[in-house]
């Protein structure tokens, strides 16, 4: 899909529950969903501990709740290491990795549209 | 910024705050953000009510609430034509209407990986 497709598909789409854009939206809406997939898009893996101190303000069962989502998603990928205390990693698969477009547009629209502002 | 910058960026990036990509996933995490401002993107103006009708179940409250917030953040125009009965209508600015680059990446982010799902 070009972007001019899109253009055109946007104006006459008319069937918001299958548009691709709405359940993208969707998926991002929850409150900490999109902050937890870039903490890992930067990171590549990251402990549950590690996400939550980079998440600052996030209580447990919240980041609970958001990473048992993303995975029933195909987002997140937790790893079981069977170690002595129990290791578990989170990651993105190839579906959360590729989220990392939608991040670089949202960059060059904060850089060129939040400059001035807070 | 290209994209290979960007990658650079987000493994370097140390100061959450000033991050354009967290400022403006914190932009869009209200429940009905961005669900608001692709609807204005798809349709360039709508009245308060057809906006209603578009977003399905949400309150007047949380829609009105949704535009103010919009309105200080420069994303979205009020404009008020004084006839009778008054007409109220919406619109992205300038910086609104460049949101759709993030909106096609979605687009193009869920074709791919939301297409089985659902």
């Amino acid at each position: 899909m070009t972007f001019e497709e899109f253009q055109n598909y946007i104006k006459n789409e008319k069937q918001p529950i299958n548009c691709p854009v709405s359940r993208t939206l969707e998926l991002l809406s929850g409150k900490w969903t999109s902050r937890v997939i870039y903490e890992l898009e930067k990171s590549e893996q990251l402990r549950f501990g590690q996400l939550k101190k980079r998440l600052d303000v996030i209580t447990n069962t919240m980041l609970s709740a958001t990473l048992k989502v993303l995975e029933e998603q195909g987002i997140v990928e937790r790893k079981q290491y069977n170690e002595v205390p129990l290791r578990v990693e989170y990651s993105l698969t190839e579906a959360g990795k590729a989220m990392i477009t939608i991040f670089y547009e949202m960059a060059k629209w904060g850089s060129t549209y939040l400059s001035d502002k807070k």
